[in-house]
């Protein structure tokens, strides 16, 4: 059996994905879609909509059949380090090939950005780094650079593009860590990545669908633009008085945490550097809200996405010391599968890379524990239960990658 | 003039309180009363039902002349730390007296007392290393130790009496700092000091103040048990949309915290010992609520209150460490005065045996900078704005001790 790998949010899971999923398998010839999916902190440093395991029944029933969780400290790094930590474990679950969607669906324009920077590497990171005393953010500096290189517009990837960078950063992982995975891209369809609104037709950016939750406090405007299986889990969760994740409900915990621990034991906090402790600890003590406070912590040389994954990293106490224990995936957590899905780790379970971990009690290791920890807090914040990652087994989807759009 | 100090919480001040203030100043034949009185937190390990600037004003309404703050250190310790540091602050605010309630009003069941304890040093130490080993709390053990040496019953006084207890160890502070004032007690009148309801007359308990509005919502009950300042205060704290502090409140935060940090954190915290860091942890994963939590780490070792002290110190992230900066009051923090008040001040002020603080930003001291902080803390849980320290003034009532009931 042939899988293919993708890198999935789900936050939550709209047609756009089933969609994707669809493509996915049609473009790489696949039998089978092993999603690696960020867990209950997202990559930009957010708080997930709703839990890894209602996103894991989301995914399962729009055709994807094997579901690993991304853990923490990739889910919630830099696109460098997300991408990186991916790759490893689509690699590790055997995948031949891995899917990404992109601007264009255009894998040359990817290899000529690879080529172009490896082959002015000097060139490229001296940009980077003026570009970045320049007091730009280094997302902003790498694109700086990039452009330098590529002012002859030779056909290479737009990396202003948020699909294209991650993208980018997957074919450069793979390279890195010598991967046997084949790359594929296929176009993307229908609204830009961070489109904040709902607009007429059926596909929707995720953004767009929780921005319509949180300002009308309904699901009702978002029901056209998701699989029935995502209508039915939001509408569950609201249901049973649970409260969708986004950084409104964390702040008042977040703003005790600052307030209580002070700047100085901030700087232990992994991605807190140069300071920016002490402005971290005015705005908490100034603002009583999240927007407000992020505006007054927001700078040129901080982009938001950044300085939200410095407060998910107070929240959850994620400090340096305990990321340098964990910089390589060292596991293959499985959240949930088809019977598709089973019949392949069946076959696969002596050739994968990484110990599958079914059950979390059975594997000691820092990143898991920090999983586990990390779902603990989104818990407090959301209203679920406490220790959701012993009690619950991996979800098991009796069914053949249906995948009908609603 | 001559002042007589007394040692208040006033959470919140009601009639009985009133009586006590004015009883004080009659035996004593003063013409001021000084209290020291906890800030946001208080001795039972509690955030205050409301905060000290609101208990500052009933207590200028009710007839006290100044009003000092007892520092987080004191004002949340064991009986013997927190008289010590009340009585260390009322020798160096100048009183030549200081007043306290107990149960018969007899000054000299107290001096038998410290006698006797001090007559048979010895003994009474092995005994209660003995019932501590034993398994009882300290405070139980401290009273069979005392028990034993007083089977006589030779007119010592009882000190399984909250009220006595705390008279004892003012004594013996008083005794230990070599203090100049007059020791004086009057007897208690009305509810015993933890009776949990209302009932009629006008003496209540502020324990049965405070349930009576957990349990109604609603101040309407308590209206016949408080002065008119109280009553008014209370009902603005209402008006203004602000939670009167109880544990309740804050154990959503404290509980993030605790599974936050981890049970490893928590040993470093003032007054977790002997594993009960584990205890506490499990206990906050388990339950949601408060009283569930409680129950669960609740023993015969600890008492209810001993535990609330350490969750103060958690919430508050009071360490060993940093207790060990402020083991004796360094400053006389000046809350609020009366005209008299003022005039006493200004006739004593280079007699004060420690710095007089007006503003907060006027003196850099650990143990202010844990007040200033405890307040913030504070102010996040009941929804007050942060950093009033330093955007309040001491309170100035203008009047001349008026005392009226109502």
């Amino acid at each position: 059996m042939e899988a293919t790998g993708i890198v999935v949010e789900y936050n939550p899971l709209h047609n756009g994905h089933v969609y994707h999923a669809q493509q996915a398998k049609k473009a790489t010839g696949a039998q089978l879609v092993v999603a690696v999916m960020s867990g209950n902190f997202l990559q930009r440093g957010e708080p997930a909509f709703v839990d890894k395991w209602a996103r894991t029944k989301m995914a399962l029933a729009a055709g994807i059949d094997i579901v690993f969780e991304l853990p923490y400290s990739f889910a919630t790094g830099h696109a460098p380090v997300f991408a990186e930590g991916a790759i490893r474990l689509l690699e590790a679950a055997g995948c031949s090939t891995y899917c990404f969607g992109s601007e264009d669906g255009d894998l040359n324009m990817f290899k000529q950005s690879l080529e172009l920077i490896d082959h002015s590497k000097d060139t490229y990171e001296h940009e980077v780094k003026l570009a970045v005393q320049d007091g730009l953010s280094y997302p902003m500096a790498l694109n700086k650079a990039y452009m330098t290189l590529n002012e002859t517009g030779n056909g290479a990837a737009d990396l202003s593009k948020p699909n294209n960078i991650l993208g980018f950063h997957y074919m450069q992982a793979a390279k890195f860590i010598g991967s046997t995975m084949k790359p594929v891209t296929i176009q993307r369809l229908g609204a830009d990545y961070h489109k904040e609104t709902l607009e007429l037709g059926e596909i929707a950016s995720a953004t767009g669908i929780r921005n319509s939750y949180f300002s009308s406090s309904s699901l009702d405007q978002t029901n056209d633009f998701v699989p029935t299986m995502t209508r039915e889990l939001l509408v569950k969760w609201q249901q049973d008085g649970l409260r969708f994740g986004q950084w409104e409900v964390f702040y008042p915990y977040l703003r005790l945490i600052i307030l209580r621990d002070g700047p100085e034991h901030l700087t232990h906090i992994a991605d807190i550097t140069e300071g920016i402790e002490n402005l971290i600890y005015r705005a908490a003590k100034k603002h009583s809200t999240f927007q407000p406070f992020m505006q007054a912590v927001k700078s040129k040389r901080y982009t938001w996405t950044r300085i939200q994954r410095m407060l998910t990293h107070i929240l959850t106490g994620f400090t340096y010391n305990k990321r340098s224990m964990m910089q390589t995936p060292s596991y293959l957590r499985l959240l949930g599968m088809t019977v598709n899905g089973r019949a392949y780790l069946n076959e696969k379970k002596k050739s994968l890379r990484l110990p599958l971990v079914s059950k979390a009690a059975s594997l000691l290791d820092p990143a898991l524990a920090m999983d586990i920890h990390a779902s603990d807090i989104y818990a407090l914040g959301t209203g679920l239960p406490t220790s959701q990652d012993y009690s619950l087994a991996p979800i098991i989807e009796n069914h053949f990658s249906s995948n009908s759009f609603k």
